[in-house]
């Protein structure tokens, strides 16, 4: 009786030793939305919220890894840093809006062979390490639905490329241009180019937060 | 009465003969596109062509004056010299490619607001002088039906100036980029992004140049 | 023969007063640098009180026609609205910078062609009306003294435009290129990039407000 | 004296072997100058000559390894296909024209921290493996010679970080940028933008071949 009592209370420890330790650690790799990911409001810290309402709080932690700035090849050269070093489960990457939008504000964009080329050497070096990959395409510069965002067509360029390297190396894909196209046809009938989704174009309001982290959330499901 | 009645049918027949001679001038004033027009298969000889088959060839006479690179400030710039000097009853202006297009390849592109402001000085300038004036938005940059040629949006944005410009100043307005997206829906299933209707994503091949003859037909038909 | 006499002596007395009243107008011609020249410690603030230190503050007016921004063919447009209307005696034009800039941050700087051509229009239609023009080269665009501002190449190719059309149009040039270049390679021997004569290597500090108020002096006072 | 025969045959044998063994294989890695180094005036065979007329010729294997349009990531990506493959004892690494050009005509020149990063990290990992490393400045984007070529000052900047890059990770160093400025001083009297050491403003003449060939020279027989 008592060593059957012992048997059990070990087995309780060492199944709750074990629960614990199932926690999957989530990165996320990314620009500076994704540095505003973990602000109060940030679509990581929503995405916290909605993993707690399915009461699996427990089974993730979250860990953002966004810069300012950052363009793919600038991910590239920083990930062993700010990535590998964490031994995460899951990384989540959203990168492209700077690859495009610096062409014009800098001259210093990413070409698009180039942008693939780096892309797929991210996956492959976080794939050799069984690291699940979920991998975005960029949201949008400028939200306007008549098509006249001034960098919509290398955005959506840029876009179908990610879609390719997500179909080609088996990784989740997070289609949030699709997403915030299909939610401004629907609630932009103002044609504005900022403040639905985004404050400036380009950086998230609470409503793209919002859509991110539901998003992002389908994504942290799929077995 | 006899030679009463001849005089007045001598008088009927020349005044006739003198307003079967009284042409209608159009010049045709743009960039390296327009400049080809007057090539063997360039739009303006095969918008006379398509005079000829309505019969209607005396009625019009035709004149080419595009420039390679031009934008909208050079057209601007070269007015009186190119097109006030010939004395034109009807002028269609085609511009738009260089002013989004160099952006990138020059660093030299036109801003929207100076697109504007030039192209109503010269649209104000020729109906002070009781000329006729149709506008033609931008055909393409790349002809890819999944919205992914690179200067897509911003080539959009300026065709929205262009269509509220000929609106405000009464123009008639030549919607080729609307006229070039639904051909290509309709022909381009395979996402090309040249060949279809042009032969380098910018300049017109021979279907090209059928086409927009067709869309001037219209223009110079109305009253 | 008495009163008559009086009648003259006032008359001559009343118009030497007169003349003396007829200042010359002198208009600020240019961007956000000439924008700022109206501030407090401007540079044609600093002028009028150069003039004052010479006794000469009542020969002049001096106007300020800067805005932001603006490149050569900005000025082109508003030159009747913002110069002509004031019937000035000389303009003195200042322009360059963003059409050198807007290359790298919007693509939409201007052709060196153009330039000279937009600029050379301005200065035919001052001098059509007597006016007397002088005009200066773009002061800098950093403050560097190795030659390795990004854009130090594109600015020397400017002023030597702009050299040119003072010779040729016969205007009165102030080379503040050459003013700035030979003070910092005397005063900024730590290759800052700002700071010497700028605030953020293009908009003038107060030493910056200064020498360019000298360099203007010295154009005012040729006759 | 049978025995003195084989003693002095093994020594010619052995001494040849390692004569063989000696011969220093440098590869040339590069852009599209180096790719044109291999044609028959290029400066990749004209060094071959230079060392023949030194007597030197079977101490040196020359190996190309340039690719058009290669801007520094671009020589990164495909450093262990193309040079660390071919086992060099030495890479003279040119590049840095395409980084600073691609700005302008592309959008997609390299931001000058990321440049510095990436040389950095292809020269690590050639010393890494015991290669020695040479590294060049860009050349010439114009040969104008009063400071007017629009790229000047970029090219001069990523010059200098080129020239720390050498003294930080003891490199030798082949100023090309000093070379050709200095050449174009004495010999470019008349301000030309080519063909004084270039074709076309970028790359090489047969003069321009031979000075780098010189120059390159001098870097191989610093021990």
């Amino acid at each position: 009786m008592k060593s059957f009592s012992f048997a059990l209370l070990s087995f309780l420890i060492l199944s709750s030793f074990v629960l614990r330790q199932k926690k999957n650690r989530v990165v996320f790799f990314g620009d500076s939305i994704t540095q505003a990911g973990v602000q109060p409001t940030g679509y990581i810290i929503k995405l916290g919220e909605l993993l707690k309402q399915k009461g699996a709080e427990n089974n993730y932690e979250l860990m953002g890894a966004g810069i300012g700035g950052n363009k793919v090849y600038d991910l590239y050269l920083r990930m062993d840093d700010d990535v590998l070093s964490k031994n995460p489960d899951m990384v989540i990457i959203w990168v492209g809006v700077n690859d495009v939008w610096h062409k014009r504000t800098y001259g210093t964009g990413t070409d698009p062979d180039k942008f693939e080329k780096f892309y797929a050497a991210i996956i492959k070096k976080l794939q050799q390490k069984n690291i699940k990959v979920a991998i975005c395409t960029p949201a949008a510069i400028g939200e306007k639905t008549d098509f006249s965002n001034e960098l919509d067509g290398d955005i959506n360029k840029y876009s179908s490329i990610i879609r390719n390297l997500a179909q080609k190396n088996n990784c989740t894909l997070i289609d949030l241009r699709q997403s915030f196209l299909q939610y401004n046809l629907a609630n932009n009938k103002e044609n504005k180019e900022s403040g639905i989704l985004t404050t400036d174009r380009v950086h998230l309001n609470e409503k793209g937060n919002q859509l991110v982290a539901e998003e992002m959330m389908k994504a942290l499901l799929i077995k």
